[in-house]
């Protein structure tokens, strides 16, 4: 037979993959508001955080070459499972790209499929520092209002916006060594209801802060804080520190404080912490949401959180931007993975249904 | 001013993304033909597998849950990174879902830029059969004509029609405890060229076989093939055999036999060899295709291919396909990842260009 009758076969099961691309996730943040999306994520990653033994764990597989780093970051739990690719290329700047970019996936442990695909820049600046805002609310003084903002890059509005809201900070001294980062960040807060001071050093802008935050970028072993810098009781959020090779402490910052981490395996290898012996003792943040172990405990202690990023936030920002796109009608979808007519039968997939009557 | 000239910035660098979706893929082997994509692909995988050492690998990372398991299977050059996301589940048929579904990425290492997505459900097929016939084509006999085929799922037909360009392959003998699954064969390798011959049993499928390819798809520890069915002189193609508690062979078969692998680190803990002591000798395959090693060395010898599939498979896939969509013009560019004005400026992407203006 050679007709071309339609075929009668029942449609297979949808696999569409929703897709937020870069503009669906700009007009997403933009819909909600960056401080609305700032505070859905820190309250998502906190819920996750609380679940951690849920969570099959692994630190990132992460692909070094001379001028960056090419990450994948997977976790999963028995029903979600999401993976990020995330690179750092300090360089790009100059060639007009991203240093950061990022997409990622989540995914239903049950059958494999593919359920979200999203850009994932802006969503990793916003889990960063949602985490960051947690970890602090948790280590600092109570009534820190004035923090230090060392690197005044792609990452520190965020930082400054986060801790902002979850922490009640009013006053940011900012430091950068290009003055035109410093520039665009003074420009970019206006109107934030914040007060900014330009600080002529990094230890300027540390002195007396009771937050200090360094999100600088390079991909090198700098001292961007050093012992003199430190007053008694500060908080430390250290967010740049996140690669072999890519610190911001100095050793001995770290041995006169408290230092907490988010997952202890990935931190040894890409924090600050690297610098320190096997045995040097942390505190994984998330006992201490759960109660099972004290944050700061006196008022003059020095804490640090060395934040490197791990994938469960990414898995919170995933699934927190998922139900908002859903909700907000946002997303195309996209046939990520292939649709067989007959499952079993992948090569049939190869020939039109006529073909198939027809043979 | 609050007015609405046009932004006069230069456009950014394009980062836009090629997006091969399922449609796209389903057309490009369509209009290459299956054959054409097979040698491709081989030829590219022969071409990777010399350049071994250039490469960055490791074991990929996967994540076992109760009825599947997804892996993530990154390797990168100088040049590239290359990931997929594939997962496993042989109880999807019964939901109408695939077994397999697969997509994957081709990144630049110099600027972490992601460059191609794409399905790869039936580029898998198309790897993994074409790995198959470059190991064949290395370790059988020469003048090897027929080859038993237990498990007539969704690989089958394309290890038939790899091993038949590619060997020489004539007389299938086909067998699965599915035999709607064969039916499905018979039908569609009809018009291909090979006489097919149904079998009874496993047993009766592989005796006297040049060639006997297992590739079953069950997430459990089978003994597909005992040492009582082997003939002296036989090459096996352990295809099904990819995961921890996932097996084919019986471990007498292995010790009877000449063992060789694609990544041995991999296959210790994946393949058939995962039921061996952990000195059990194993060839590399790239070392025998680059002349380092030999392959079959008598004509009675038993020779195994213990194929999991790797990463560098993928990576050349995805760079076949990348070129020949390219040259087709197929795939849609993408904005998979963030292409701000001001790479420097992430915060100051979520206002427009009229609202930068104003400022």
């Amino acid at each position: 037979m050679n007709t071309h009758t339609p075929t009668q076969t029942a449609p297979a099961p949808s696999l569409a993959t929703r897709f937020l691309d870069a503009d669906a996730m700009r007009t997403l943040v933009q819909r909600i508001g960056l401080p609305g999306c700032i505070a859905g994520v820190a309250a998502r990653i906190e819920r996750e955080f609380l679940r951690w033994g849920d969570y099959d764990k692994s630190a990132r597989l992460a692909c070094h070459s001379r001028d960056g780093v090419i990450e994948l970051m997977p976790v999963a739990d028995e029903r979600l499972f999401a993976f990020k690719y995330v690179n750092g290329h300090p360089r790009n700047t100059a060639a007009g790209l991203p240093t950061v970019m990022a997409f990622g996936v989540l995914a239903d442990v049950a059958s494999g499929a593919p359920t979200l695909l999203a850009e994932l820049t802006l969503a990793t600046a916003i889990r960063t520092a949602a985490m960051s805002a947690l970890a602090a609310r948790t280590l600092a003084r109570p009534g820190a209002r004035t923090m230090a903002l060392i690197g005044n890059g792609a990452q520190s509005e965020f930082q400054a916006l986060a801790l902002r809201d979850l922490l009640g900070v009013r006053t940011l001294r900012v430091f950068d060594t290009d003055t035109r980062a410093t520039d665009k960040l003074v420009a970019n807060l206006a109107g934030e209801g914040l007060a900014i001071q330009r600080s002529a050093s990094a230890a300027d802008a540390a002195r007396d802060a009771d937050i200090v935050t360094t999100c600088t970028a390079d991909k090198t072993r700098a001292t961007i804080l050093t012992p003199d810098m430190l007053a008694p009781g500060q908080h430390l959020n250290a967010v740049g520190g996140d690669c072999p090779g890519k610190t911001e402490l100095h050793p001995e910052v770290l041995r006169r404080a408290s230092v907490f981490v988010e997952y202890e395996p990935q931190t040894r290898i890409e924090g600050d912490l690297q610098q320190m012996p096997a045995d040097f003792p942390v505190t994984e943040l998330w006992r201490v949401l759960a109660g099972e172990r004290p944050g700061r405990q006196r008022d003059d202690e020095i804490t640090v959180f060395d934040s490197v990023g791990f994938a469960l936030e990414d898995l919170a920002a995933l699934a927190y931007f998922d139900e908002q796109a859903a909700r907000l009608g946002l997303g195309q979808p996209v046939d990520l993975v292939l649709r067989a007519e007959d499952p079993k039968d992948l090569f049939g997939s190869l020939r039109g249904a006529a073909a198939r009557l027809a043979a």
